[in-house]
C-alpha cells in the first residue's frame, strides 16, 4: 500500500496513526466485541467516548466553562440557517465581514431572519485580499457579527479581529479550528465542519456561549441550540463514527503537544512553501500581502492555464494529489491542515521545483 | 477478538462482511493511497461511491424513475421538521396515524406548519397494537397522511395499510427499510435514518416523488428537498463515510439475493423467537395479536422486573448485548435487523432456554 500526499481542502488528509487506530479497532473496540460504529449511542461505551471527546477539545482550546460544546449534523451550512434563526433576536440585525463565499452565503441566508449589514467586504477583487475595518464601523444594534476566519477558496486568513466589546462575535472557523490556539472567551459562537481539521464529515461542532441559548422560544428541536444544549446533542441519534473519529484527532493533537506545538509546525509548513513561491519565476501566490496570507490554504499559480494543468497532472503522477485551485480562482491550491505532514510540503516543494526546472 | 450478537435497537449490528471491507480499504480505497474518510466529496472516487449506492438501493427498492433518492444528514427528527416545511403547501393539513413515540413526535412538530389530525390511536394502551383505520378515515384535504411502519420502541409493525388513491401518503421507514421488498410506487415520500437496516448513524435516506419538489417556494436550502434533490444531496459536504458504508450494505444485500431474499431470512428469526415466546412459561411477549408483532424488535417479558434484569444480565456474560428494553415498555427488546445473522437468534433462544430451566 502506498499512501499518497493529499492536499485536498476537504474532507482532507487525515493523521495516519488516527487510520491506523480506527482500523485496529474497526470490528472490536477495545474488547467490547462490537464496532464503534454498531454502539448505541445510549450505550456506556459511546456516552464516554463522546464526553472524551468533548473534554479533550475543551482542553485543547480551553474553552471557558460557561460554554456548550456541541456535536451537531448538516455542515456549516446548516449554521448559515440556524445561527440567524437561533441567535437574531432581539433587532433581527446582524453585521457580517465578507471575505468568500462562505461569508457571502452566510450573509444570505441570514437575510431570511432579519437585517443584514455589510460591514467590509473584499469582493471588489475576488476575495484576494483582506479588507480593512475598525470596531467603530459595527452597528451599534447588531445581533450579532459574522466573521471566517479562514478563507478556504481564497486562501486568506483575517487574523486579528478588533476589540469589540459587549458585541456578540461568530467565527465560522470550518478551515482553520484547531490549527492554532484561540482565545475563546472573545467569540459568543464558534462553528466549524469537522471534515478539514477535526476529523471527516458529517460532524460540525458549535461552541456557543451560555447566555446566548434559548433567546428565540419554540424553535423546531433539532434547531433549537437549547435543546441541543439541553440533550448533550443527543436529543436524537448524534453522527456517532463522526464524533468518535474526532475524539481520536483530539488525543493525536493533544499527545502532539496540543495547539502551541501544532500551530508552530503549521506555521513552518506554510512559511516553507510561500518562501519558495516567493522566490519562483514559475510559480506566484495568489494572495499578495503576506499578513492575509493562510496557513491552511495556499493558492498559487503558474504562467497559464495550460501550465497549471500540466503541473497538476505531473504532481499527480507523483503521488501529490487534489492539488487543482477552486474553480473561481483556478490555479492551484494546496491544503496544509494538521494532517499534512511537513514531509508532505517538503515533497511537493521538490516536486514544483522539479517541474519549474523542466520548464526551462 | 470475540464479537458479541448486538440486540441494539439503534446504532445497530452491522453484517461481519461490511465490517471487514471497511476495515481491509481503511487506508487505501482501491488503490487510491487514501481513506475514504480523506476523499474530497467532488472527488471522482466519491462520486462513484455515491453514484454506486443510489443505484444499488434503486435496484434493491426497484424505485421508479420518478423518484428522487437523497442522501441527507439530521435523522429521522430534523425529517419531522422537514416534511412538514416541505409537504404541508396546499391545505396546511395533514392526517397522521399514531402508533408511537416517533409518530407523536412527528405530529407535534408538524403542528408548527399546519393543522394536524390524528386519524388513529394506540395510545389508549401504551401503542401495544396497532389501532385499526380505513382509507374512508383520512381527510380529503390533507396535503398528506404519515405513519410509522415499524414502531421500534414497542415492537410493533403496521402490514397493511388500505389503498389511499390521490393521497401524498409518507412513511418513516427508520427501523424496517431493505427488510422486505415495498412498493415504492403507493408512497408520496419514504424516509429512514440509516442506523439500523442500512449503515450508521449520521446518515438519513428520503425517496420522494418529483412533483412534491418545490412545492413551498424560498425554504433555507439545507431543508428544502427540491435544493437537495437539484444538486444530488451534494449542495454542500454530505456525511460521506456514511454514504460509503450504506452503499457497503446494499451491496452485501445484493449479493445475498435482495429483499425477497433477506425477507425470508427475516421472517425466519422472528418467527423462531416468537414460537419459543409463545409456548414459553417464564417468558411473554408484550404484543398479544401477532399480526401486529414486529419483526425487527422483538418486545418481551419475564415474571418481574427482578427476572427481566437477572436475565439480561445473565445474557450480556454470555455475549448477548443490549436486550434491555426501552424504559416506555420495560423488559426486553431483541433487535433483529437484517445485520443479525439466524445463528445470533439461535443462540439467544438458547440462552433464554437454559435461564428459564435455571428458574425451576
Amino acid at each position: 500500500m502506498e499512501r499518497v500526499y493529499n492536499f485536498s481542502a476537504g474532507p482532507s488528509i487525515l493523521p495516519t496513526p488516527v487510520l491506523l487506530k480506527i482500523q485496529a479497532e474497526l470490528l472490536d473496540y477495545q474488547g467490547s466485541g462490537q464496532s464503534v460504529m454498531e454502539m448505541s449511542h445510549r450505550s456506556e461505551d459511546f456516552i464516554k467516548i463522546a464526553d472524551t471527546a468533548e473534554v479533550d477539545l475543551r482542553e485543547l482550546l480551553a474553552i471557558p466553562a460557561n460554554y456548550k460544546v456541541l456535536f451537531l449534523q448538516g455542515g456549516a451550512s446548516l449554521q448559515f440557517t440556524m445561527i440567524p434563526m437561533n441567535l437574531m433576536s432581539k433587532h433581527k440585525k446582524a453585521d457580517f465581514i465578507n471575505t468568500g463565499e462562505w461569508s457571502k452565503k452566510a450573509a444570505l441566508e441570514a437575510k431570511r431572519y432579519g437585517e443584514v449589514r455589510i460591514v467590509a467586504s473584499s469582493e471588489d477583487k475576488n476575495f484576494n485580499y483582506i479588507p480593512n475595518f475598525s470596531a467603530s464601523d459595527f452597528s451599534s444594534d447588531a445581533d450579532y457579527i459574522h466573521y471566517v476566519s479562514n478563507n478556504t477558496i481564497f486562501g486568506t486568513r483575517l487574523v486579528k479581529f478588533p476589540e469589540v466589546k459587549d458585541k456578540v462575535l461568530v467565527c465560522d472557523m470550518s478551515s482553520d479550528i484547531l490549527s492554532k490556539p484561540i482565545d475563546v472567551s472573545k467569540f459568543g459562537l464558534i462553528f466549524a465542519g469537522a471534515q478539514k481539521n477535526m476529523g471527516i464529515a458529517g460532524l460540525t461542532v458549535v461552541i456557543i456561549r451560555d447566555d446566548l441559548l434559548g433567546l428565540v422560544p419554540n424553535l423546531p428541536p433539532m434547531l433549537d441550540f437549547k435543546v441541543q444544549a439541553d440533550n448533550a446533542s443527543m436529543y436524537n441519534t448524534p453522527s456517532c463514527f463522526s464524533i468518535y473519529v474526532a475524539g481520536l484527532v483530539f488525543k493525536w493533537l493533544k499527545e502532539l503537544g496540543g495547539l502551541k506545538e501544532i500551530e508552530k509546525i503549521n506555521e513552518a509548513k506554510a512559511k516553507l512553501l510561500y518562501d519558495y513561491l516567493d522566490q519562483s519565476s514559475f510559480f506566484a501566490p495568489t494572495i499578495s500581502n503576506p499578513k492575509d496570507r493562510s496557513i491552511m490554504n495556499l493558492c498559487f499559480l503558474s504562467a497559464s492555464k495550460e501550465s497549471d494543468a500540466a503541473f497538476v497532472k505531473y504532481a499527480t503522477q507523483k503521488g501529490l494529489v487534489n492539488l487543482k485551485g477552486h474553480r473561481s480562482v483556478g490555479g492551484m491550491r494546496a491544503s496544509l491542515y494538521n494532517g499534512m505532514p511537513l514531509e508532505g510540503v517538503i515533497e511537493l516543494i521538490r516536486v514544483m521545483s522539479e517541474f519549474e526546472g523542466l520548464q526551462a
